[in-house]
């Protein structure tokens, strides 16, 4: 495994890593999740993603009990949390959701208990909230560091200004800004990592701990003959997903991207899992497999990362055509 | 029920809270309590309201009592105290009143314990304290926040002047400045709220959590005909209150109130308190009912505020000829 | 003649001292104006005041032609201007009022150029400017510090609560605040000075040059028997100003005033001047007197200053009936 | 006219401004130059834009003279410059170019020279200059302004982030942060105005003084047959502008607002300008008008203001289909 540190900070995450998502409860069950987060750690994966949403509360509940179970060394890995959507579902009250300081301080407390932890090595803020000030969120992360429930603070689909506003808040009132962001980043996703966030990664510096390396699993090419019923795609609640992705004309792209991947000796997955920590700006893919073997080809694309070389990495770029323009100036 | 950020906080509390003041303990036994706050929980009410010295301590102790019966989510209201009088009334010692860091920290300590919980959402200095710097109040209670006892802070019938002092201390030493006053606020009383700390809610931003909505039951016109034996005004201790009140020829102002509640097919105490949170820098109204049918008409001020359109607002004005006279620059 | 610091600074000011205000160029032509001001200075008056809007420059074009006369010793007095109201009047165009760092800068330039000096000693912003961010003000006035255009800057009939945001913003950018306010204050308007600001004087240090210390002539007792034409009240533009002291029945108090200055065998003018500057938190108060016998008697209000025993102070409280009620914390 | 607040800071532009762009010196001679700047400023127009690169410092030149000679008051008027691509061209040495200290110091100088005068009111970073610390950029322009050599000072062309940053490096070292952006924004090009800036005028605050209004005369509808020689679009050094637009299919939507012009009983350029200052964010729409009657034609948006409703705006966003797509949170 390659290990990366995380944007400015001294913390160091494996390349790939594993988030429950909301697949644990729902489509994975506790013996599973047993068994696929073995095979994560024991292929040196140190960072387990999880939030107050995934699946209501279950998916940390989950994750606590196996964690308490396998009593690996608490600081050979690192466990996030997010908070924003709450976990109550639509009996969520005001304060029960959002960036409040008392929702982030009591989520993060509700946190700590289904995950059976005493401090959150990551806490995302997983939203933006136009509601409340960025420097009522600064302060409170800050706040939760000093009181040793958190380490690091990051954000999670804000747009580049609002991280920006949050480190500039961090400056004026000398607090500790956030320090990574965890956005969708795949072939088909460009944009805000590679553009809007450029200049981030070098003035305050900046860790992405990015989501969707697969584009909910388009960029396999199981969908390449329609979504069919069963996958996460055709899931309660994704609709709009499916919707969006099959507006775009992105399958043709996508296979096309599968000839690449035949040239190189490898899955279609795993070569676009493989493209995204390619990317310096990435310290870390997160893995959302729900079967073994689902997991341990994913873990390949740390060997494929060297057959990414300049001319390949071009080819990519022109067969995808979703390289975002870059300004002039 | 309306919800409101409290000034510039992303806090959210109900547009009407309920306080226990004297009337717990005093006048409300502790069925009855249990009765009434059931009551303003179903409606919505997410903020009830105490302080230290409302009966000695006992005010707070009862509600504490009550809070840990009903097993509410903790996360689904919140609750205050206030810190200056102290509680042990004219055995106070040096230290056991006012705003040193000793007390503030103290008083904080003691109101956790009476009120059962592990912080306190909004905690309140109940009076300014010429004797002690505001930059060792703005410390200390920052410090409460740091800990984690409070989640914020404010400051109740402070001059608009010695508000931002605070404000001052806290920009310059980087610390959380209070973000909420509890004034008093009402049909007779609209100086401190509309006039002296207007340019407050625009500059840092301020919440008001505003007290005596009624003017201690005067607005309600039951003392049209003077004031009976039992009613509050009556109560021992407030006899300087009474002595104001009728001082002033107010009750002919309180009587034609009366004519517009009627217009309005509401009464005079649901008009009034709906004319307080008419007012958009006014985040709550404390009821402070002590029986139950008095509370479900308080609270029918909510369906009066639509009602309160800019001409009646006009004419209410004209009426009670008590809206201040606005500086020229 | 006694010095002052002003406020919180080591400028030294003198207790008494003179204002061209509107009456240079109207009333008092430049002849008179040299006399005027000569005696001021003989008695060691050291402070001159003036502003833009002065009867729209030219009360500083005038002053400026007789300082240049005199040859006095530039470090021998202080001089003072303020913006706000312009100097074009009706022909003011945006950016020609106002605090906005434009004209405050322009004002400055062309008061500079109307007084024939490099420097002014005081800069007032003669109003609170709601448009304007306080911050921009403040930065503002701070950079005409450091440019060497104006050692001191102050306010001019500000609140306190926006004296304070000044110092709130002061203290966040490191910059230097206003360090002296420039009131109306008399025995008939006591509010601001003697309540509103109090805890200012105290906290963040400031001085007053206090106007109006005769309430318009109308402390004099001359127009105890109505208000003669040709008197200052009686000018064209004092309508308003007329209107609103004959509204009130002060004339009674006045004479009761009368009593007391003849007790103390002096005039009710000086009587009243001397008031002013018995108060400690009074830097100096700006004297208009057109006539050279006026000004002569207003000078003795310094040796009245030893008669005003706090049994006298009491007395004129109990005649006067306007000392302000102070909050009860 | 109407006069607009620049983003947070005091100073009042025209909603209407002139620019005299490459076309002073290359299309527009001195006696036509004189003759448009009468009629702006005679119209109310209170701004006028320039830059050090516009036809190589020759529109800064041409510019100064008409200034001169007109004897308007300064204090009526403000002028700004711009540095960044230098003014001498393909000769243009290093150090000539860009936002390094010297540059921006030494390019101010000289713009001061060219337009005679002794201070720009706005003096803006034409481009973002990614091989000079935003930080020296700040602190540079701070400096600036504490000489007096101007008055406020801002971006162009800037991404979010970079402005951003510049807010931070300012909140850090308490300098005075840039307060206007000059944007391209005009019916076809929204995005970075509408969506990318939306929360930098809420926090922060900023004034854009906004260009192109007409997409280089492609609004106008005088190009819904083709590009003829002699238009601004076929003038040298625009060919890119030509191809970037021509390349998109843009003429039908623009024939569709003509429809919607007639209905209003205005021409397609009017409600071009008039689209572009009803956007509250835009305080100013910066005119390039090269004829007289085209000017006059321009100024007659401020009448077409009031009749764009909310529907008419809708309207308008149906026809064009280039309203930016808002995130989710």
């Amino acid at each position: 495994m390659e290990y990366r540190r995380m944007g400015a900070t001294g913390l160091q995450l494996s390349a790939l890593s594993y988030g429950s998502w909301v697949t644990f409860h729902k489509q994975v069950d506790e013996g599973l999740a047993d068994e696929l987060m073995d095979i994560a750690y024991d292929h040196g994966i140190n960072f387990f993603d999880n939030a107050e949403v995934y699946a209501l509360g279950e998916s940390e509940r989950l994750m606590g009990r196996v964690l308490r179970r396998k009593h690996w060394d608490r600081t050979s890995y690192t466990v996030s949390s997010k908070a924003f959507f709450g976990w109550r579902g639509k009996a969520n009250k005001p304060n029960q959701t959002g960036l409040s300081r008392k929702h982030l301080t009591e989520a993060c407390h509700e946190a700590l208990q289904r995950l059976q932890t005493d401090y959150l090595d990551l806490y995302f803020c997983h939203r933006p909230d136009k509601n409340v000030p960025i420097a009522e969120v600064v302060q409170t992360m800050n706040t939760l560091i000093q009181q040793g429930k958190i380490l690091y603070w990051g954000t999670s689909e804000w747009s580049g200004v609002e991280i920006m506003e949050a480190h500039r808040v961090a400056a004026d009132y000398r607090l500790i800004g956030p320090s990574v962001e965890q956005p969708q980043y795949n072939l088909l996703e460009r944009e805000k990592v590679e553009k809007e966030y450029a200049m981030i990664y070098k003035t305050v510096g900046m860790g992405t701990t990015i989501w969707s390396p697969l584009a909910s699993g388009l960029l396999t090419g199981k969908y390449n003959n329609g979504i069919p019923d069963g996958s996460r795609l055709a899931l309660e609640g994704f609709d709009w997903l499916r919707d969006k992705l099959i507006a775009d004309d992105k399958l043709a792209k996508v296979r096309a991207l599968g000839d690449v991947a035949r040239e190189l000796g490898t899955s279609q997955a795993t070569l676009a899992i493989a493209w995204c920590i390619r990317n310096p700006n990435v310290t870390t893919a997160i893995l959302g497999a729900t079967r073994k073997e689902q997991l341990l080809q994913n873990l390949e694309a740390l060997d494929v990362l060297p057959k990414l070389t300049p001319e390949v990495m071009q080819r990519i770029d022109d067969v995808m055509g979703t390289a975002p323009k870059m300004p002039d100036f």
